[in-house]
C-alpha cells in the first residue's frame, strides 16, 4: 500500500474510532471538509505540513498517520 | 521539534550513515541534489509521496523518516 493509501485509510479509521463526522474532523484540524474528504479518498497527496495538522485532534504524529 | 526538522534530522543522520554524499543520495532516492540539501535544512515542506521516494535508498518507510 502506497503513502496516501496508508494515510487515507489512518484518517478513516481514527475519525470512526473518535465518531466525528467529516466536519467536525476538519474543523478541529484546521482543513477545509473537502479536503479532508480527499485525502480520505487518497486522492490527494498533502504536504506533512499537513499531515502534521491532520494529526493534532487525535493528538498522534505525523509519522503515526503514515505507518 | 516540527515535522520539517525531524524530517531533515533524519535524513542527515541516515545519510550519514550510509556514507553517501547529498549528490549520490539525491541520485539513489531520484530527486534533485539541490532539493535533497532543502529539506535537509527543512527549507522545505515536501509531499508525502517525496518522503516516500526519499525513504527508498535506506530502506525505511515515510513514517521512519517523520519519526
Amino acid at each position: 500500500m502506497d503513502v496516501r493509501s496508508r494515510l487515507a485509510a489512518n484518517l478513516r479509521r481514527l475519525r470512526g474510532e473518535h465518531g466525528w463526522s467529516q466536519e467536525e474532523y476538519a474543523d478541529r484540524a484546521g482543513i477545509h471538509r473537502t479536503y479532508v474528504s480527499d485525502i480520505e479518498r487518497g486522492a490527494r497527496n498533502p504536504t506533512i505540513s499537513v499531515v502534521e495538522k491532520l494529526a493534532v485532534p487525535f493528538a498522534v504524529t505525523a509519522s503515526d498517520l503514515l505507518a
